[in-house]
């Protein structure tokens, strides 16, 4: 909070937090909502400007404050109720993180968006896209979400296809939304609509906020793309022109904080939306198929847990793969260096590992193929029954949990060298 | 080999694989060097061009061959040994991996490079530069790189700076030569010339070899820099025109098989080397200190075996935390999620972890800042002693590594916070 004496003076102009105010300082006007105080200073006035930035203005004396207009709750209860059961209607399940939460202004605290009411009291912009439908699945940060939070997420995503809708639009967390949309890639095959993951890097109560404009990108991705499949929709550049709408198996979250975080690795992203103009511009349309909704679905909903992610380095220690083996693990994915490689004096633990389990190499470099052929430990490994996966690290992790948990071993081994849901691209960039 | 017709028409010519020769071809002439069989079909001759690109020329019985010259061995013996005191020559040290490799033009084989007059043999335009000494250090696999390695790689290096030179440079597969070179960072403080390491993506029996570019440009930037400090120099772009300069601490492969595979991350890369004009062009020098021979070098040179680097990942299981502690680890690197995050059901295990163990977080994202600050789960992983790391997570991993190795778990913990060699980036890009 403020000063003492900020406090006073604001409250005696019947000024809160929230509401809508002019401060004039050396001849100057600054119009804008008052912030709760954020500088470590008591006595510097935080004001978001109507282009969505906020400023610090430093108190002095000659400081004059005007009150323009009184906080209003910018969700307000609509006459007909959002949840509609329109078949054209987009949906948007949340699942949790910064997407799916709302600033309270008079607090400053960020609170989830609970419905659809909220959720375009939040962002209007939406509506005028195409009717909405909206509702809390889970509410989950995304750095907890595991395989049980996908179980329940096809199951949501299953209940609203067979509700009808003209596409879905799924609100989570970035830290771990590229592993997700991985997984429900490969669960829903033979799709008819699309299924679009969106999140955003900063929160919607910083100016620089990606919420609202990712939403609003994936939302007229979902009503006029006419495509199906499963998609991450992201800022595309760190300038708000445009989103990059990214395959769902061949994204990565590369950065920890700017907006443009999401990139297709090996490959160019699918399609740009021009939120402004309501554009879709397609870059890579081979990969996707034409929307149609009587297309027959098929799910194949479960994940294996015994499945591991590990980490090749310099020093590593094979007794990892060993205890993995101990606890029964039915899949190992490794991120090994290069082109697929792995210390020759790991290869004993390795090989016991083909034999128990399904092994697969991915290489930590994250961009290029593998190719295990070039050098004779690699043939090495290949021999022991090493699968060689052309796909991101964490997408194969995720495809051989998914593999193992819908087939046998036999057909797993299968699956992870086909191409399932464009995880594996033909011509690399 | 060849067809058995090619193979007796070329015997009747008197021509071997490695001899330099003409092909006519529907009135084209080809001029070069006769290559092994490198296509499926026996009777497609293979031409390595003046410009050093193979090409490939299908049989016909129209075609006509003629010797221009017999092969010569490429690596004559020079009058005076190579193998000098000279303290303004440059020393090259062989670890192993592609680039420290010549092709045997006679079997098509590729060897190892043996010593200074084999490399200059193979490469004959860094003498030209400077007068080289070389000698094999190692013969490695950059795959199989390990602490005793670095520990190797450290004694030779000392001796070598000992002996007087203007440079070094270690010639180092790439798999881990990112990994390498950020030990060595750490290992040598105070350093006073420049060690650059140099690998090579393309072995030299290809003509898109990038082995000698690199090499040359390597040799270029230790004589004429002028700097201190540990390097790694490789293309700066897929094109032949420049080697970019970067800066031990901060680089990363990113590509499995690219020439421009290696890329600073978060920053620019120190400078760039024009090869053929003989040029540095210098893009970040902040980083880097002056040349100056006479300053007193100190060696840390040991490391800590019992440190891991750990990736997680949805459904990551915290028993392999435990385990490690059980095995005895004293430092856990943890490849976190976005900002630097892990799931919330894993605390327990962290938690115990740093009572005894160093454990540091980074991020799988590799790109950005690590903020732990934001969320109140970070928060958390803050409260139990989970140290942030603002560098790369091989680098946090390596510097953990010898932070333990030759300091105290105080002063490790202390160190793993401060910018030791350039791995923390300022003013992130």
């Amino acid at each position: 909070m403020y000063s003492e004496k900020i406090n006073n003076i604001l409250k005696k102009l019947g000024i809160e937090i929230g509401d809508k105010i002019i401060v004039e300082k050396n001849g100057k006007e600054y119009k804008g909502i008052l912030m709760p105080r954020t500088f470590y200073n008591p006595e510097i006035l935080v004001l978001k400007l109507e282009n969505g930035y906020n400023i610090g203005i430093a108190w002095d004396e000659n400081i004059k404050i005007k009150l323009v207009s009184k906080f209003e709750k910018p969700c307000k209860k609509p006459e007909e109720k959002a949840e509609c059961k329109n078949e054209n209607a987009i949906s948007i399940l949340l699942t949790g993180g910064t997407i799916a939460s709302k600033v309270d202004y008079r607090t400053g605290g960020v609170t989830p968006i609970m419905d659809a009411n909220e959720l375009i009291g939040a962002i209007p912009e939406i509506k005028d896209i195409s009717e909405i439908k909206s509702r809390v699945i889970m509410q989950v940060f995304s750095e907890n979400m595991n395989f049980d939070c996908y179980e329940k997420m096809i199951k949501e995503i299953e209940k609203e296809i067979k509700q009808g809708c003209e596409g879905i639009i799924i609100a989570h967390g970035t830290d771990t939304m590229h592993y997700s949309s991985a997984a429900i890639s490969f669960a829903f095959q033979n799709l008819g609509i699309p299924l679009i993951f969106v999140g955003a890097q900063r929160s919607s109560d910083r100016g620089s906020s990606d919420a609202a404009i990712n939403l609003i990108s994936a939302c007229i991705f979902a009503k006029h793309s006419n495509v199906s499949g499963v998609f991450v929709c992201m800022h595309e550049s760190i300038s708000d022109y445009t989103c990059a709408i990214h395959l769902g198996t061949r994204v990565r979250k590369l950065h920890t904080s700017r907006r443009d975080a999401f990139k297709t690795v090996n490959a160019k992203p699918v399609a740009r939306v021009f939120w402004r103009e309501k554009k879709i511009e397609w870059i890579e349309k081979d990969c996707v198929k034409e929307k149609n909704k009587e297309r027959e679905l098929k799910i194949y909903p479960k994940f294996e847990r015994k499945v591991a992610l590990i980490k090749i380095h310099p020093g590593f220690n094979p007794e990892l793969i060993e205890f993995l083996l101990e606890k029964g693990y039915k899949g190992i994915v490794l991120e090994g260096t290069g082109l697929g490689h792995a210390p020759d004096y790991t290869f004993d633990a390795i090989k016991q590992a083909c034999e128990q389990a399904i092994v697969c190499m991915t290489s930590q470099c994250i961009f290029g193929r593998i190719n295990m052929k070039v050098y004779s430990t690699g043939r090495d490994l290949l021999k022991f029954g090493v699968i060689p996966c052309e796909m991101l690290p964490e997408v194969a992790f995720i495809k051989l949990s998914w593999a193992l948990g819908n087939f046998t071993e036999q057909e797993a081994k299968e699956i992870m060298q086909k191409n399932i849901a464009g995880e594996i691209v033909e011509r690399i960039l």
